[in-house]
């Protein structure tokens, strides 16, 4: 509980290297993780060579943890594995869908998480990379994925060469519903992210982007509509030429 | 680590309450899982009530441990709270978007895992139940999920009453792909999948159900074509409705 309560993502990372032992027992570990009917519907891609990570750090807009991480994992929703071993014993697979994407998407990004905290329990730090779902054709190429496998996930990992501050959170009770959803009135909006929206940074941020809003930020700078709408389409396109969707 | 390693999913629970100081404490510290520009596009709906449990039941096809569970979680993607958030300051937001979906539910099911990583080291068990993307919008119904809310895991929470055997797992090597993914040979299934089919309980499984092979139970028993053809189409269905989907 501590770890978790004093985490933060680490983006600088020592000149030190992630040992293959220490590694590997951590991604044997976190395979513990429920999985649906026990199939283990990921796997993961390590990245350690400068010549892969000189490859992937496009495919996640250049972020500079790509190329100074010891480590690159990419976390892929795998059914290639799991179809193969099937068609190997007379049975008829039947994966090629949208469903068994999201579970298998599920499998990886649960597994990502454990994978998450036991590093961190470890010392290790971690960031991970939404990247990921933006541009998953040129990663799927890079990291030569057959059909069937799709990149869900991509973590950064090695020793801390930094100390952050912790970011905020909202309250509890703005994540948490009794029962049944409480949509949320003007006043509960007003209530739950006023705190965030005076803090000096984010005041900073607003000022430095010429915003009148913090929320300004993520619709007009970070996260667009007109991004997410051609990366949205890039997704299902991705989808489709991974066998997961017609 | 020791917690993760000797984990097991747990069906069946004591009958004795899991205190709300305890559930709220596990739940606001999870929220220091990572999330997409620290928007925590997630929430939690917590039953307790003997009513909505009964009512929840059906749509996870009335797997005892809803009703008998004393806490049952139901994490959702939520881009909701997010929108009206920029909506009242001026800002305009673009999420109702598949990108938007896939963003949220990747930090829905972050924090999640968390969640039963931090709950399993206090001691209570937990059960993932995968049904949760089956009939999603009976879900949406019962719990009263607005537009832009997509439930996408449910766990059922409270103290273990039963200690089962722990489960396989494929061997690491199975998992893990160096630097590019290297596609399995007839081989490689055989010796990776080899000691699963061997294990008693599986052998007993296939026998009971009349079938030739273990994946014989996946693919013609527990997860179909059809079943994951239909229920693709329903949560393509339930994303459309909640505006995720044009």
């Amino acid at each position: 509980m501590e770890t978790v309560k004093n985490r933060r993502s680490i983006r600088k990372y020592a000149d030190r290297t992630v040992d293959d032992n220490l590694l590997n027992r951590l991604l044997e570990v976190s395979e513990r993780t429920q999985t649906m009917g026990n199939l283990q519907l990921y796997s993961v891609v390590v990245t350690r060579s400068a010549e892969m990570k000189e490859r992937l750090a496009p495919a996640h807009f250049n972020q500079p943890m790509v190329r100074q991480a010891p480590v690159v994992l990419t976390v892929c929703a795998d059914f290639n594995r799991t179809v193969k071993w099937a068609e190997q014993r007379k049975a008829q697979p039947g994966y090629d869908n949208f469903l068994s994407f999201m579970n298998a998407a599920t499998d990886a990004l649960l597994y990502t998480q454990t994978f998450c905290n036991l590093a961190e329990a470890e010392g290790l730090g971690v960031c991970y990379l939404g990247t990921t779902l933006y541009q998953p054709l040129q990663i799927i190429d890079i990291l030569k994925l057959p059909r069937l496998v799709m990149p869900v996930a991509t973590l950064t990992v090695g020793w801390p060469d930094e100390h952050p501050e912790q970011t905020d959170r909202l309250p509890l009770k703005a994540m948490v519903h009794d029962e049944t959803y409480c949509d949320y009135t003007p006043e509960a909006i007003d209530g739950y992210f006023g705190p965030k929206e005076q803090l000096p940074v984010n005041k900073r941020f607003v000022e430095i982007n010429r915003k009148e809003t913090l929320a300004q930020i993520f619709t007009d700078i970070r996260y667009t509509k007109k991004d997410n709408e051609a990366m949205s389409t890039g997704m299902l396109d991705a989808l489709k030429r991974q066998g997961f969707l017609d």
